[in-house]
């Protein structure tokens, strides 16, 4: 008894203290180490959630080397000259006109035809696609083209019950008031009918040769600049497709495609000619005034 | 003295835990208020995080109503018969190959002419880019075109002060070898003598009628592919831009051009011819093989 002595209170008084500290130290370490997630369906499909995390996007606003896509990276290339087709003010005024012409008529269209498609077009449409810009020049894209009628089915599969499970669970919706309706939305006729799916993915990293991880800074708007580019190339071969972005199949399409870790399903494109029979919703455009501001 | 009881270190003890515990749950509840930032940049500027914060981005994968892009969003739009311009085998593949090299020959240039360039061809490049599609078509775009030179010099300060303090902070870097090499990157006189400034912002949600806010499904995604749309309607007319992304500078760039809180700035593409003496570094694009998967 003679331990407990008038000092003893303060003793255990700094002990905890201590303790209290490193307890918000480690604390601090633990939410350091993992993106918040404050959406409880989250928790539900850990799965998913460890795909959809990309910390890169969102370290890469941080630690951003450069803000300027340097083409060449980091390397020391040499310069070269570079002198750009250059047009008189009326050609220069006419091509813009032709070119937006040509980009006004595209449409996203849900009804494919399943006549087949030269391959050498699919090929020029990605390449087109690969001169987009990219952070630090990584190209951080994975076209992946599914021309194989097993393997389509199987997308279809797992899309469309990814969607079923979406609209079933907001059945009690105020949106929901029509299942026959809501049945054209979740059944995706288009993913077997395509003679191509093209599959996106961004390289959310690379692998150095020492097998450590490379940051791909901005890589999802470097990859969705390239969908753009790839959108206006399908439309100018005359092909139509619709942009969809099945997020939460993410890891099950990468796993069905084997494509490695670092990969993240961005887009899902069904590429062909139109049926005979399209239909688009009867929507308009934004006029300019609506979405630019001079200053 | 009578106070000071054998029973006293327990009841110590006891409220230490009690603060320790206190402690931790108003640590959880700052925590979950605000995204992770294990960048200790971040805590010296705070109000550069409330802006970078895009909780649409992050919740809209979670949320997402529907996975494809439906043109129209939830209205009840009719639908209209779609038949896109088809062409023969032989001119598709002339036509892509034609659009390939087209882009091909796009590169990132810096060295910008001061010359005028119609404003006539900056709306018709813009109402291209308009044209791209966007999750349940809400266009959550904002071309903000800056041609007055007091506007764009004050951006140029914005931007190459962030862009020094970035670099200074590196000094002690490995990275850093040259003060010389480094000073031509964060010097961006392109800024002031590129006859446009294009500021895409894109609008990370929309305000309806009652005030509430609308959340734009996938808006980061869909503004860069607008803003490939963009690049290509540039480089198609004879026009140069670089692809830059000062994301820091965000929330001054938008007190600058009175954007409301919405918009958040996505990109910054400084237009206009190229100069005579115009470089770029001598790099190469990755051949089909290594972007490209069939199955």
């Amino acid at each position: 008894m003679a331990l407990i002595s008038p000092l003893t209170p303060i003793f255990v008084a700094v002990l905890c203290v201590v303790i209290a500290l490193v307890f918000r130290s480690l604390q601090n370490r633990d939410s350091a180490s993992r993106p918040v997630s404050n959406n409880p369906q989250r928790e539900a499909r850990p799965w998913v959630d460890e795909d959809l995390q990309d910390d890169t996007e969102i370290s890469s606003k941080d630690n951003e080397d450069d803000d300027e896509w340097v083409e060449g990276g980091e390397e020391d290339l040499a310069h070269v000259p570079y002198t750009p087709m250059r047009y008189p003010p009326e050609e220069m005024l006419e091509r813009s006109q032709h070119f937006y012409s040509l980009l006004n008529q595209r449409r996203s269209v849900r009804f494919i035809s399943p006549e087949p498609v030269p391959r050498a077009v699919i090929d020029n449409v990605i390449r087109a696609a690969g001169t987009a810009p990219s952070g630090a020049h990584t190209e951080p894209w994975t076209f992946v083209v599914v021309a194989d009628a097993e393997t389509k089915h199987k997308i279809r599969l797992i899309v469309e019950e990814e969607e079923e499970i979406n609209y079933r669970q907001r059945m009690g919706d105020k949106w929901v008031k029509d299942l026959e309706r809501l049945r054209t939305n979740w059944v995706k006729e288009y993913l077997d009918v395509a003679p191509y799916l093209i599959l996106i993915f961004k390289q959310a990293y690379g692998i150095l040769p020492n097998g450590k991880k490379k940051t791909h800074y901005y890589n999802e708007i470097s990859v969705s600049i390239a969908c753009g580019l790839l959108l206006a190339a399908l439309h100018n071969a005359g092909l139509v497709t619709v942009t969809s972005t099945p997020l939460n199949c993410g890891p099950m399409l990468r796993a069905l495609l084997r494509r490695p870790a670092n990969e993240k399903l961005l887009m899902l494109l069904p590429v062909g000619y139109a049926a005979a029979d399209a239909t688009v919703p009867d929507l308009k455009r934004k006029p300019l005034d609506d979405i630019v501001v001079y200053i």
